[in-house]
């Protein structure tokens, strides 16, 4: 069976896809039984030039000609941006050609939308390629964990992010500077805010909470600290007490609640987390059969990510050749209320800085006594500017205690709260 | 839709399905759409006490009960043994039940033709749970891999023997030390030849092999070495240099062979497989497109073991309401030479006892230099028994020349082979 392809996007990932197709189409119609062709494609610019693969179909810019194309099963849509591809994919479902995508901005905010709407009209939609690159952890989640009860699913989703602090840690770089080696390497663009603030992993992180908690939280439910505010004597102070620092979406259950963060978190090095280097991807699920299970691979880059739509279109020509297309990818779906910053308890990293005066550490003390927040470690350093480095571990917090204490910091003279955050376990 | 099951072994990993499959009863019935039950056990000991579960089945010892059993859709094969087990496989494929197994032992030593039986009868047969415990290592690499070309896959895939050499190196055990520590746990049996001398992963291994590059290689083309001539000095050794020393199954494409191995090897610290543990296993996957993965988890264990069970039965469900069972698990098949010795190619971790006499080392780095093996790092330490330790890293050298090494010390009065590992890279 011929199977026909239209792409929309052939940019670095788009061109990945085309590649794989090419090079091992003997291997992919020996074990999916089909032949998959691309017939098509649309982008925004006709001038850019394309190399490295055999270019034997119509590139254009005009989305009818694969909207329209009754030659075309599968659409996949490669560009990135939300409204426009919005409007592709939900024309492509409505014309019902299966559709394949590497967008997780329009996968999390308006992902069961269009999940609906393929089921409506008994197509796929897949898209493994949104989350964590080359690392295959959607199908997983909704193949491999079906019959168990996951209690957490974390990971370190956002490559630029850890290319950053991987080298801030590993070669004392400062923010700046790994920002810069980042952007000069291309892992980081221009305006890195997406990254480094933290929301591509909070949508990413969204995608995660559905496969592995069967929730639909929008962003405004996701509490999101990036890594713009670390800095290296943080790192310095955490590798100290024998933890690296790594951003890290979390989603975990509470009792019947959920909690849904993406922060720097402090990662003990003998955690298999803590290996995950540079631009690489990693995400644990914790389940209550399965114990603790990690995937780990390449976060980014044009054929890891390529793969994924790969793997994305084989299930689809499995799905055409045994005619059982038009199951959601995602199958779990309940409710659970957002979990309360009195619910959300862990251990924390916290540095104070304290005006260098007779009686100051005695009142910092005093704040965290009001709150109940107790040290297991304390290490204090020279006072600097007038001022001294207090470095504190803490036994488990909630975030309402960090609150009060962040209250009563910000209300008091000659002390400032440099730096929190929870000591991942 | 009600789904019966007939379990053959109700011991650790049959009562860990039973415990998933009442526990979460609802949770799967939603997610599949079909309700599992268990209606029948059949065990060699019926007096055995059995706990942690409702007894809402018979338990008997005649296999026709199940085999019989036209309420039965589904037998789960979780006993062990190869000859029993395979009699009551086969007998059930032909009474038209889906089957499900944990038995590495037989999977690769009689599989292909238990998946050909599966497939004349129209029904699945699934093993998930035999390789890596709860790691969904199998169904990854059908389903997300299947358009990528693996170049290798590598494991720790022995749970017994990565405890051993774990506590070994974290603790400073002696081999007969941490082997006696592992037999207290439960993490080895009585008779640990089947784990320690490496035949358990090269089962396991057999089966990677089968999925990542079709092949369908028997036990004599894997080249087996175990753990139990490790000694606490190569260990330390091995960390002066910066790496583990790991029990690793590696099949390997070299031009268009394909080299299977299971031996210790030397691996990097920084290495993400450095850092798996006691009795956990971990599979990293190499793909032309996708790059570098790994799935990290538990490698045995009630629950773990039984999750997988679990995924290989939500995924006959699934085949059942939509009507389409009895695809091979595994669709990859090509034929591909064994790699000779010359082409197995890697840099190594030798160490060479010499007598302690004038013109020893001349010696031996004669016969590496006869050899054309070159040193990349030697550490000579002072003299014991009149013999002096002498360990050196090398540059690339095939197993080739290695049996030439071999040979000529084996030959050679005052110098013995202490080790020889390869480096994992």
């Amino acid at each position: 069976m011929e199977i026909g392809i239209g792409l929309f996007g052939l940019g670095t990932v788009g061109s990945g896809v085309v590649k794989i197709l090419q090079q091992n189409a003997n291997q992919i119609t020996q074990r999916t039984g089909s032949h998959l062709v691309v017939r098509h494609a649309v982008v925004h610019n006709l001038n850019k030039p394309r190399t490295g693969f055999t270019q034997d179909f119509p590139i254009t810019d005009n989305p009818e000609d694969i909207l329209s194309n009754d030659d075309i099963q599968i659409v996949v849509e490669v560009m990135g941006g939300v409204d426009y591809a919005y409007d592709i994919i939900k024309r492509a479902l409505m014309a019902k050609k299966h559709v394949v995508t590497a967008n997780k901005d329009l996968i999390a905010s308006r992902g069961q939308e269009l999940a609906e709407l393929a089921n409506q009209n008994g197509v796929d939609l897949y898209y493994e390629a949104a989350v964590a690159g080359g690392v295959p952890i959607l199908r997983t989640l909704s193949s491999s964990f079906t019959a168990d009860e996951i209690s957490r699913v974390a990971g370190i989703i956002n490559g630029t992010s850890n290319f950053i602090l991987t080298q801030m840690a590993a070669n004392g770089l400062t923010y700046a500077e790994a920002l810069k080696l980042a952007q000069d390497k291309g892992f980081a663009e221009s305006d890195p805010t997406n990254d480094v603030e933290g929301f591509d992993a909070a949508y990413k992180l969204i995608i995660l909470s559905n496969f592995s908690f069967g929730v639909q939280p929008v962003m405004d439910d996701v509490t999101v600290t990036g890594i713009a505010n670390l800095t290296d004597s943080d790192i310095n102070d955490a590798h100290g007490f024998g933890y690296a620092i790594k951003l890290l979406g979390v989603a975990q259950r509470v009792g019947d609640a959920l909690s849904i963060e993406v922060a720097p978190h402090l990662v003990s090095f003998n955690h298999p987390l803590a290996t995950v280097n540079n631009e690489n991807n990693a995400v644990l699920v914790n389940g209550e059969s399965v114990g603790e299970v990690m995937l780990y691979g390449p976060g980014a880059g044009e054929m890891p990510t390529a793969n994924s739509v790969l793997s994305d279109l084989t299930n689809v020509a499995t799905n055409l050749a045994l005619n059982t297309p038009g199951r959601p990818f995602n199958t779990f779906n309940q409710d659970l209320d957002l979990a309360k910053p009195s619910q959300r308890v862990a251990r924390r990293f916290i540095v104070v800085e304290v005006a260098d005066t007779p009686g100051a550490m005695y009142s910092v003390t005093g704040m965290f006594a009001s709150a109940k927040i107790s040290f297991t470690d304390l290490k204090q350093t020279p006072a600097k500017n007038g001022f001294a480095r207090l470095v504190a571990l803490t036994h488990a917090a909630s975030d309402a205690q960090l609150n009060v204490i962040r209250t009563t910091i910000r209300n008091a003279d000659g002390i400032n709260l440099a730096a929190e955050y929870k000591i991942f376990s």
